[in-house]
């Protein structure tokens, strides 16, 4: 058996991509005559033709290493989002790409976006296999998207130093954590650097309780009050506003939700409040432990589904165990945290806020 | 509602100890009217009434701390393996302090000894809870117990610090990963640290293919090889002994399994093969960001089940839900890795050897 | 010889001050008959009488923990930077805490308004001791604080992750490193990191210059340019303007000096230019092993002194040797980055620019 | 100006030789006219004349890999110690291959072997310039050699974590770090780790002065002590014996320092003592920011002596200043810890036991 593979990531770069990239890679070549095409900067790539044949040394060593050697690009994906005019043109050079690489089949790695494109050309008839990637953990279909435990990891780590500061100078520090659409990132990161106060999108934050907390708290022995918030997190009011009006507030502001909120907390309690932003140092370096394994057994489940001749799926994980869904039943389906998901009830109970 | 809950920690230290006293402890403050004495050094402090009742602010601030706040020793729990008179005498001693204490419930925090001495105690009509730690995930009943993921991370660690050395000298390099009945820490790390070997006590492994891994890399363009092997792995001789001559074997040469192994191939292959020993710090410091959550997850269910009045039973993860098991279960029975776990046909298929 | 020690931190936190609390109070106590009253929240409590006698024990276990275990603020400090009637009151009431307290000597701990305020006392007459401490490195007459370091790290540490957004995104990233005054940070940082631009305070940057560099590596293979910057950089057209107008510009700008600097690349060179400011993480957490040793010498440096009755100081490093400057004539002095300092021109002979 | 430069990596690998060697490439191709000539696994490739022209991109990306892409070897240079005639015909074979590859110039990155080598061949005419690397620190004529505060950096961290199990299981842990000749690395990762005894090779130690502290902290409320000991550390019955009967006694009885140490201590102390032997650990991985900076700044400093012509000499770090010595002058120099310095009496002064 003989298999010609083309291999993208696309949408926003995330540590374990390299990882399964070497999961894939390495198991095709063990386990059957594969032949790896990389494919450039995303769908990008795929639309201009512009990949190469890759050579079996260039998967070596690149386990622990952040980032995506293939490079990723975001803008072509928006692009695909409804199929006018040009969007046909460009799902017509994709497959131009795919036959005149004389690909078997395509594996693409990245999050909703990228599965949605990944199903229109499952649709259009390529054999595809999605690899779900994303540190917003934001994919439905699978219990864990790699990427998310080393953003994680990294986000406790900042909320770990940020205490310092907080309990020395008995300040409010509100820690703006990754994830625009879903709290998934900031719940884990925010119960596990012992934050008092988690807002998230999925549950507008009433100020007025917020407030209270940190009252409390500055008015007790301990002083100080660490809030992790979602950037996509909003009170009652914002939350009442239509997307695009929220937006425009927002942007006419200069605020982030951070900033936002501890500008209100100054102004309702009185109490010193700061707000860190550590953007993008969420999303790089080296995959955690957790991460290359998942990304690991994602790639090389990959390679034995191409191995079987299954198409049109996304690998995903399910408990402990790595299986797949049809691309159909996921692609671009959201998965936000649920309001009585059993780690909020384990936070309330230990006395953390969610401010409503 | 009014609760006096004893809590304990018994065997090894293990990161997520303090995490998962604190989940104890806010939560059963949060939810009823709870009292807490801390018992010192494990059940060594039950039977000898070595115990104190705790200040709600001793349970501040510990999340992040390695080890344990209460203390933990090894050789009561060994005692009670066999109930013979002088374990009649301390159980008898322990539920006499449980009584003068005027406790309601005993939460304990401990590994597959600890777990026989919970399930001993509650066969005797004491309330009991218990914690699965140890970071050798080798308990029944549960996917994970926490520890586990943070020595992982340090494990991968060190093979990450080791690969430098062994690159840039083309060496052998054996390390040595803790595990001396279950390999999941030597498989998973293993994995995550870009192993071309990995050896557990699970498949006693023929030393000729490992020898013949280790000199067809010896030859290629790569040189060297990383290999972790569980201090528990034997080869195919060594097992066929009994598990006292084998003991005896070990103790008479002065050599660790890495050692061993090291030095059978310097022998047979002629390369140069150095053993590292990394012992103790695998168990050591704060928890990982998984680990946090997940002690505060199982202390939490813990107060939880203490508000239901369920007693006799072992807090546990299922997939990504944390329930109980009962503790007559599961107390004491071991839980090595399958020959046949989907991670084991992930490694084989990326060409990772396991001497099989 | 029995000495009563008052000790104190002031200004923003920093890694490193327990560590040094710690060395000033054990060699203390090893060397003499000590007894030390903790100052609350630097000199806030000075001048409340805030403050209460320690026992030997709070001084255990600290080495390692990020902060300051004695509280700290800023404001105070500001006021004295000029002696009017209300400053007149609270060097008085110093006078008065000191007197009351029946202290010995005072130690104070921070940067370049806590040593002006520790002169003024040390005119007045009391017995002071500075130690300094800041992440900046901008105090003359040593050659390192200790904070740097650790700050160093945690800043390299960000650049490394954000590489790999860089590199897989083929984007510039414009990062804000701490250092409003003084470049230290960003320089060794940049280096560490290995930044393509390094933009201080001490050199106003020519923005076409910056903007050659990243156009011509977005034209060559990499593709992607890092720059780190201190958030007290400029321009020079901003570099003109007095300081209250540039201050006036930029808060109007609602802009940082990386997202200032990102815009005008998007402008100038069409590339995606991103800004991150990670802020107060660059102050938090546990000390480096260079710091601990630092901090550890400066404090037990401190305890020699007041056993030799050598007051009027501060503390400081020169080359590898600890020793002590007259406050009088360090106190207040700042340290800037020299523009031919020899990492500079190290820097520059490996093609890092300045913008210069 | 045109300059053809041979470059190899020889004895033990280190943190910061990829940083080095990045250092003089970047700053040759930047300064002149520059062929680099990449000499494989040390003096061996330079015997054999096994080397090759490098290209300017293998030297991106490497500044944070640990390690050395030049490969090392550590026999070659033990044969140079004496000049034999296996000697004779060594160094021969060297300045042929230095002539058939057209070098002007040969920069060697190694410690004290390496160093001797170099001055050899630097007697014989060829221009070598030599950059210090060790993470023992134990060579003369510089402050500090890369490599040192990386290990630095992480023996501190493993202390950190045994820590925990010391404290949580009142033992006593002995820690043994890497050092034969010199206690650098075990002096400044005792002090930075909070160690509690301090044992290096310059300091035979009496055991019953270390017992004695391990007895007092038995029975204080602490209960745990904290051991760093280096491995060429010896009590002071050992330090009469002469070294090769020393080191057979040792042999015999299969004891590393630690375990020497620990089996000491439990025989009189009966204190559970335990052993820990990090290894490899301390020298493998990516360079810590300082490291990155001392290998970055000698590494431009060899270009700048190549630029100059200045050969025969090693680079240096003088305070903070890199600057550079006669090879003849420091060539095998060994650099002991003086038993007088500052920082073992910073340390006595803080408590901590030297076993004097």
């Amino acid at each position: 058996m003989k298999r010609r593979i083309g291999i993208l990531t696309s949408g926003g770069d995330c540590p374990g991509l390299n990882a399964a990239i070497r999961g894939v890679a390495r198991a095709a070549y063990e386990m059957f005559d594969a032949e790896i095409v990389g494919i450039h900067d995303g769908y990008r790539g795929l639309i201009e033709g512009d990949c190469s044949e890759m050579k079996r040394s260039q998967f070596s060593g690149i386990l622990t290493i952040g980032g995506t050697i293939l490079g990723t690009s975001r803008t072509p994906f928006r692009d695909m989002r409804k199929i006018g005019d040009d969007q046909v043109d460009k799902v017509a050079a994709m497959k131009k790409t795919y036959k005149a690489q004389k690909l078997d089949c395509l594996v693409t790695l990245g999050g909703n976006g990228t599965h949605k494109t990944a199903n229109l050309l499952a649709k259009e008839g390529l054999n595809v296999i999605g690899l779900p990637k994303t540190i917003d953990n934001d994919l439905y279909g699978t219990d864990f998207t790699f990427g998310f435990h080393t953003a994680n990891d990294i986000a406790t780590g900042i909320i770990d130093r940020i205490h310092s500061t907080a309990a020395s100078h008995g300040r409010c520090m509100v820690i703006e954590i990754m994830g625009n659409k879903a709290g998934w990132l900031t719940l884990y990161s925010g119960v596990a650097g012992g934050a008092d106060v988690i807002l998230i999108p999925e549950i507008p934050y009433n100020i007025n309780k917020v407030a209270e907390v940190v009252k409390r708290r500055a008015e007790s022995n301990k002083g100080f009050t660490i809030i992790a918030i979602a950037e996509g997190a909003m009170d009652r009011e914002e939350a009442k506003l239509k997307k695009k009006d929220r937006e425009a507030k927002r942007a006419a502001s200069h605020f982030s939700a951070s900033a936002y909120l501890a500008q209100q907390l100054q102004e309702a309690v009185g109490v010193e409040a700061r707000s860190v932003v550590p953007g993008h140092i969420q999303r790089g370096g080296t995959p955690c432990a957790y991460d290359r394994i998942l990304s690991t057994e994602f790639g090389v489940h990959a390679a034995e589904l191409i191995r079987d001749e299954i198409y049109g799926v996304s690998v995903a994980l399910k408990g402990n165990q790595v299986h797949h869904n049809l691309l159909s039943e996921i692609a671009g389906v959201p998965k936000p945290v649920p309001v009585d998901h059993q780690m909020i009830v384990t936070a309330k109970n230990i006395g953390i806020s969610f401010g409503d």
